[in-house]
């Protein structure tokens, strides 16, 4: 293989289905090592067979001897809150799905209606539109089956997302029990979930993908410029789901949190995750459905819309014109070497190294990366040298470039390190082991108003750094290949998507299995160590994050690279009217979406606040803990509320790119495109890592490990009253505004390119009558 | 005059003087009046003859009979407070004019030699660029003179700050002891006051341009392509010395509020400017450097850069080649007739109508707003008509574009109207008679977080209305008329900049009115008039930045069209690498600016707190007001971190556009202007929106007019002290990172206009050698 230069067709075929299957079989292996940790009352402890003997050495003070192993009746309590939180997380979804479905119909009635429209309906082959001496297939089969792909994309986000959430809700008490047996095996568990998850989703994101492409040929035949444009939908479908999962989960596990936050610890000065709050219970779901399912739609989506622009603009190349297979696979191939290479990575963690003490959690984390992103670098040189040819030519607005399969290289590696480079930053500003979050715990010390302000600053100051990565990643990938070095950037970064996605599941896990251990009334002691792990999944989340955000600028700068391509626009220019007010107004959209998400945020939590009070002052006994709260009321609450406020900034995003590009046509969508891809970024960003700051800053001085943070604690304290206060503002601007901006620059971007070929027939209809 | 269809030159020549002049005489005018107010003791009441006998007729609880008007000792107190304020104020003025004469005397010698290099610093005569068969002074010449306007556009400004603050400090005592008398005849006093700031910079500005325009053209004589590039340093000595103005002052006045609010308001329990805070001085010194002198030098800015975006724009279209000095001076003539019209206007608001109750100061103010609009718009219907050929050509980025008058007269008319949907927009999102405060004040009912999450969503929606009228008027401005339309646009908007002036001068005296009367002891009824004064002023300060934002946005798009211009680029294509990055880092820039100046005042108000906690911790009997507190140290500090902390973000914004032009060349430069625009008017909005409205939620609990601020209420409730932390975290966000970013964008603006030739000449030198 390595001896010829080019990987034959059918190797090609071969290998990408065979990577995808690989990565779901070990996505299902680890799913297996999980489950047998029993939280089944009968036969605990069936797990420590083969690991029974590690407790030696085990140098850190919070990892001691195995406690309340066979204590049974705790068992039997995590199994309790486990279903309880499954069956939440579970009903909520279904409710959100049911609402979601009847959008999926309806948008894909839209998209055949307005694509089937662009040629009126007409069953006639015609030309292609880049290769004139070639037939094409009419518009309305682009419009049937980019209906499909639509369908096949929500469908896979919707799965993606309800199958992390049920991994997540496996593992979570399973963290717990383990936890009782030391740190290291609790970390291994939740890290092995998260992995079942990363693997999962990245695998099957690539089968159906593949699977599709192919059953699609099958009509397409040679028409490679129809196949692949109708293919865009499956990116539209992924992220729109994504969108609502992002968005709904988000106001429903903030509107619980802070909720929760407010009266239980502020008021009424109990710990969190305190069985006695009812909204402890809506909290832990919310994890389940904001950060895990949200989390897994969304970089699901940010892989598929990667994997479709790169291969829309690849169509109309050389590969597309000369019919190679390999090289037009090359986007695809890359992704099957992620998931290699991620599997290697993953032994890491789990098998090459043990974590013995707490202190090893969060460098076992940033390993992952690391060690991703440089076996990763040999594989793209692997992929690039036997699956492209030496030379090859691009579609550049209208000309064709000139590319070397070296400088695809790179532009796969500059994203991929750019991702690297974003993920260490974000750390940067949001660890608690840096003077960052530590300046902003110390100016608690005059009160929650110097909180917000060094927060605030902290988060505009974190965006430094990933925006000139982001932009030397532009650069370099623009300048060797156009749109499609752009394209593969954004997939280098996403190519190691199966760690990422293991990392940043496994915080909430954690999380999680921390308030399964409060609820359960386990001791103090199992308690820090699910604090420890929940420390450094805060830091991973907002890692997670940034990754999440970098990828969605350059998948959305390639999307609109391609939806430029395909309206047939040869230049977007500032210096014109139309463009100039898009750029104006699309800069504008990621404040009006936030100014609706945290505003529905806010009112959801007071209407939480209110009744989480009611039941203290109405229950007797409750403080007391001889009276049960009614969870539901509140699980209702945090459902009702993300339902109702999901559609209105769930419709901004939708309808913009449809009602300016009919009204106002192509040039004032690129501008709008273009003005919200760079103000949306930097919110994305400000927003994610001060929300990951002011936690880590509250969680600093609740630890209490440095003198400095002792002079600020104990909990209870001013200053740390005054961290809880800006914790609490945090919320909805990472978990809920600031990581939804990735899907609306993104999405909006791959709507366009959908609705491409109907802006450019009929769209700008109020210039053309004015 | 209406009989000829053109305004003869000779007329154009005395008019614009005379206008001018007729300004200034109005503002001495009012001036003489608000002097007859004694502060000295020995002749108070003087004044009261005119309007002695006004006093039937005052329905509001708060306008009672006149009491303490002969309290010798009141009047002494009052002057020693003044002059303590005056002094304060001057010797901060001083120390920051030290500095920043330094940088002026550095940069004027950059431009000398950057623009001298451009023709190898010849004295030979050269060929016009745009007019090859005419010849055209050299590039040195340019060179000079631009370094000459600059330092005249530096003067002038300085001077407009150092003198609204004279007056300013010079009225202050004056509204406090007119306050004694009655609501109407303090908020008089405040508002002749205001209109002596706004005609003396509106009418100096004009002047001085006209003069230098005038001297230069000696020189230049036919040359009027090189007398107008030569004259953009005007604009670029304003602006950068009103950057330095906004930011120290914004500094200096945000760490002094901050700090004196922290320990005694929620500390100490102290009220507002009570003179038993340390900081005290220091906070009302701010107000008069900060909002004063700040602001008037940045609308100053933004005047002489919109007259200098026309102008040069002008100067390659038909009036500049065929030498019509009356349509050239077209941006001026409309300028002159608005001072005309704020003179008329401001006779509505002080001799016309009389305030006799608290409820019709905001009115009073906001109809100063609709009144100037109104008959501005018929002003400039006439400028337009006699001053304006009927048919015209504009420059167009390398084509030329024919022009109607009527159309040029939209043009200014949808920028003029624009300011006023903005500053409509930004009184209902930030006064407490509306239902957006009010929510946020309701949220304080669930503590600091929720009010906290409720603003940023305020100031976020706060920006949608705003943008679309920018929007509006920038297709509008820019279809009829190319970047000429939107320059005339923006000096449509700034046109009634005198009566703009007046009501934001208003508030901040008003606001020292206040701490004047508190620190010398007067009764709570006249704290209470002073209050009332204060609340409109709140609202009217926002309504200040909200113009000042948007005509910003206005002038930096014509600057930047000039830039493109001149620098000879003919399309700013986002579908380029090196646009498109730059876009992106341009977009960044804002909140890098941000996270210096809030970072600066956060660390400036920590000092700041500990020395006041200091002073109140070892000074025997300060609380119970027996001793008095050492006000100088806290001047120092104030003055001391100001200075430090403005230059780092000074020079951010000074040597971007010279290291990307030098470096990266013009493209990447239109980028990073253009991203910074769009991306900078969205947070400027939003930040002085979201301060506004704190600052209101927090007056609407304490004032306890409704019910509903009755049950949120009195002052020192749990509510209350959610809305102090909310007030407290907006102070910097509204009056340092918010305005300064006006100046942000405009300056980069205008900073690469004035280079552009030596970019065009000399830059990009990173790509040359790549």
């Amino acid at each position: 293989m390595v001896a010829s230069a080019f990987l034959p067709e059918l190797w090609t075929e071969i290998l990408i289905p065979v990577c995808a299957v690989v990565g779901i079989a070990f996505s299902l292996f680890q799913w297996f090592i999980v489950s047998r940790v029993r939280v089944s009352a009968s036969d605990q402890g069936a797990s420590s067979s083969s690991s029974g003997g590690a407790k030696n050495g085990y140098g850190d003070s919070l990892i001691e001897e195995e406690e309340g192993v066979n204590d049974q009746s705790v068992v039997a309590k995590c199994a309790e809150i486990q279903t309880a939180i499954s069956e939440g997380a579970t009903s909520f979804l279904f409710t959100e799905y049911r609402y979601v479905g009847v959008f999926m119909v309806i948008f894909a009635a839209i998209i055949f209606v307005f694509l089937g429209s662009v040629e009126g309906f007409s069953t006639e082959n015609k030309p292609c539109t880049y290769d004139e001496t070639k037939t094409c297939k009419p518009a309305l089969a682009t419009a049937a089956f980019s209906t499909i792909a639509f369908v096949l994309g929500a469908v896979t986000s919707v799965l993606s997302g309800f199958l992390g959430m049920k991994i997540a809700t496996y593992a979570n008490a399973r963290t717990t029990l383990e936890a009782r047996k030391g740190v290291g095996k609790a970390f291994i568990v939740a890290f092995r979930s998260g992995a079942v998850m990363g693997f999962l989703l990245a695998a099957s994101g690539l089968l159906v993908l593949y699977v599709t492409i192919n059953v699609f040929k099958i009509y397409y035949g040679d028409d490679w410029e129809g196949l692949f444009e109708a293919i865009t939908g499956y990116g539209l479908g992924g992220s729109s789901m994504a969108l609502f999962g992002r968005v709904g989960g988000g106001i429903y596990t903030k509107a619980a949190d802070v909720g929760a936050d407010l009266v239980g610890k502020i008021e009424r000065n109990i710990p969190e995750d305190d069985p006695r709050n009812p909204a402890v219970i809506a909290d832990n779901v919310g994890d389940n459905v904001g950060d895990i399912a949200g989390m897994g739609s969304d970089l699901f989506g940010s892989y598929a819309e990667a994997s479709c622009a790169a291969l829309v603009v690849a169509s109309i190349s050389s590969f597309g014109i000369n019919h190679d297979f390999t090289a037009m696979c090359y986007p695809l191939l890359v992704s099957s070497m992620g998931i290699l290479v991620c599997l290697i990575t993953t032994l890491f963690a789990t098998d090459f190294f043990e974590i013995k003490a707490v202190k090893e959690i969060e460098p076992a984390l940033k390993n992952q990366l690391i060690i991703s992103t440089v076996i990763m670098t040999v594989g793209i040189a692997v992929v690039s040298y036997v699956g492209l040819p030496t030379s090859f030519t691009i579609f550049n607005f209208g000309t064709q470039k000139v590319v070397q399969n070296w400088q695809l290289f790179l532009c796969v590696c500059v994203g991929l390190w750019a991702g690297l480079i974003i993920g260490f930053v974000t750390e940067y500003y949001t660890s608690n082991a840096y003077s960052p979050v530590q300046d902003v715990a110390d100016s608690c010390r005059t009160g929650a108003a110097t909180n917000v302000i060094f927060g605030l600053a902290l988060g505009y100051k974190s965006v430094i750094i990933p925006i000139f990565a982001i932009a030397v990643s532009i650069f370099v990938s623009f300048s060797f290949a156009a749109m499609y070095g752009v394209a593969v950037a954004a997939l280098g970064m996403l190519s190691t998507i199966a760690t990422g996605l293991a990392i940043d599941a496994y915080g909430p896990i954690s999380d999680n299995a921390g308030g399964i251990a409060e609820m359960a009334g386990m001791s103090h002691r199992i308690r820090e160590r699910t604090d420890a792990l929940d420390a450094a999944g805060n830091t991973t989340a907002a890692i997670g994050k940034g990754f999440a955000i970098g990828s969605a600028a350059l998948v959305s700068l390639a999307l609109f690279g391609a939806f430029v391509s395909r309206a047939g626009v040869h230049t977007v220019d500032v210096l014109t009217p139309k463009v100039i007010i898009g750029l104006l107004v699309g800069a504008m959209l990621p404040y009006w979406f936030s100014a609706m998400t945290m505003k529905s945020v806010g009112s959801a939590a007071l209407k939480m606040v209110e009744e989480v009070r009611r039941q203290f002052n109405t229950i007797p006994g409750l403080m007391e803990g001889t009276a049960k709260p009614d969870y539901a009321t509140c699980v209702k609450i945090s459902t009702d509320a993300s339902i109702k406020e999901m559609i209105p900034p769930g419709c901004l995003v939708m309808l913009t790119p449809l009602i300016v590009g009919f009204f106002f046509g192509v040039e004032t969508l690129s501008g709008v495109l273009a003005g919200s891809l760079v103000s949306g970024v930097q919110i994305a960003i400000s927003a994610s890592n001060t929300g990951g700051a002011w936690d880590n800053a509250k969680k600093y001085i609740e630890a209490g490990v440095s003198e400095h943070a002792k002079s600020l604690g104990p909990k209870g304290s001013e200053p740390h009253k005054a961290a809880v206060i800006g914790d609490t503002i945090g919320d909805p601007l990472k978990d809920t505004s600031g990581p939804s901006l990735n899907i609306l620059i993104k999405l909006m971007a791959v709507e366009s390119l959908v609705f491409a070929p109907f802006f450019a027939t009929h769209g700008g209809i109020l210039f053309k009558y004015l």
